[in-house]
């Protein structure tokens, strides 16, 4: 039905955890970012934009790429988890928001500037005032995110798991391998995280990822946690 | 109903020419981005984030924030018009997979390194190098919006006008004024310009934030066109 391009513990996790969440019927590819097998065939046949996620979807010749858009789309097919859906169209358009800015600001700009920052200026030199700089931006807006989630109850869009909660459980593991201390830094965040990774979704997610749970949000883990790999250092 | 907060010819323009298509009620308020008062107070209060597009929806404490959620609400209000929905998810889905594109890469790196530079890497000699490289990138995904635009015959998404096409006018309008000859190096992107200028909401709004039309794009506008100021060099 659907076949899902992916790297381990990268944003895709957030669409793999969707596929598991709505029970859909999906293959797994692997492509490796770190070995840049992202930019290179046969990869760049299957998406020239040299990213993951990308989803195959049966009958469609281009595969659909963007997180945002997969997200929305498998949301919309599988409407009975009304995953993005809500009689307030104010509330979908905040799921949109979030989304566009965790993955238009946050993810390209941050993240880019950390990881990949050639990406911004091709001078290797410059590459570490650019990944200072990616630091920056990424901490301004964690403080943002801690905030927002300290003032929702539970999950980032009202009181319903959405599209948006995966796609923030990825971030709060990107935020411990850049070195953030993620439960001392952000209480609500950390919470969040944690009720995140009791849906067994998400734990069948990571543990075929062979991704392990952040350390800080391992304690209060349910007894699911038992199907995942030891926690290790990230 | 509505306040939209925006800058004349800034990718905000999207949103005022949606909201003059779907016919709603709304008010404007100009922020200077060349002046940096995004930047400044009162906007900062208004939206934290120092962007436009804002838009202010009665009953609502906070603006809704980010282009691609801003314009995906109205078309949800305004459903008769059908800027964004189809019977087909997938469609929706190439819908959003536009926008997420434009708004997190085309916009945020390509043109965020080229105005913004200080954004990326503070130190001011760096500057030259990062536009640049906002250079490449902005050529680089222009080429892949005309090999789009060829292949649809009319608007980029399917036979039918959506809320991606006026965001398309605004990055058409911006390689002018990079410097880039529209018309000679992109036939398809010009050909959907034009039909996007023909129409009145668009005419209405960018008369409105005295917007003069992209002087290339002239020769092939409808009667409608003496609504507008004369074009003037970009
Ligand atoms: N705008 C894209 C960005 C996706 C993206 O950058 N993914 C990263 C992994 S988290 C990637 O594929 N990087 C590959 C590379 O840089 O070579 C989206 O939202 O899907
Ligand atoms: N992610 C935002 C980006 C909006 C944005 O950057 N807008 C520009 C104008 S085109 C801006 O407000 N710049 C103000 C500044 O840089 O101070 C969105 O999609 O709405």
């Amino acid at each position: 039905m659907y076949q899902l391009f992916y790297a381990p513990g990268a944003c895709s996790m957030a669409v793999h955890i969707i596929l598991e969440e709505v029970g859909a019927e999906f293959e797994l590819f692997a492509v490796s970012v770190a070995n840049r097998d992202t930019q290179r065939e046969p990869y760049l046949s299957i998406n020239p934009k040299g990213r993951v996620p990308a989803l195959r979807i049966r009958g469609e010749a281009k595969v659909l790429t963007e997180l945002p858009a997969i997200l929305r789309y498998l949301a919309s097919r599988y409407p009975e988890h009304a995953l993005a859906q809500s009689a307030d169209p104010l509330l979908e358009a905040r799921i949109t928001e979030w989304l566009a800015w965790l993955s238009g600001w946050l993810h390209s700009v941050g993240y880019g500037l950390i990881w990949r920052p050639e990406r911004f200026d091709p001078d290797p030199s410059h590459a570490p005032a650019l990944a200072a700089q990616g630091k920056r931006v990424v901490e301004a807006a964690y403080q943002d995110i801690e905030r927002a989630l300290a003032d929702t109850r539970t999950w980032s869009v009202e009181e319903r798991f959405s599209i948006v909660d995966p796609f923030l459980l990825v971030f709060y593991r990107w935020g411990s391998s850049i070195g953030f201390s993620m439960r001392d830094r952000y209480p609500a965040w950390t919470r969040h995280a944690q009720l995140t990774l009791q849906r067994p979704a998400v734990q069948r997610a990571m543990a075929r990822e062979g991704i392990a749970l952040p350390v800080e949000a391992c304690a209060a883990l349910s007894p699911h946690a038992a199907l995942l790999p030891p926690p290790v250092a990230l």
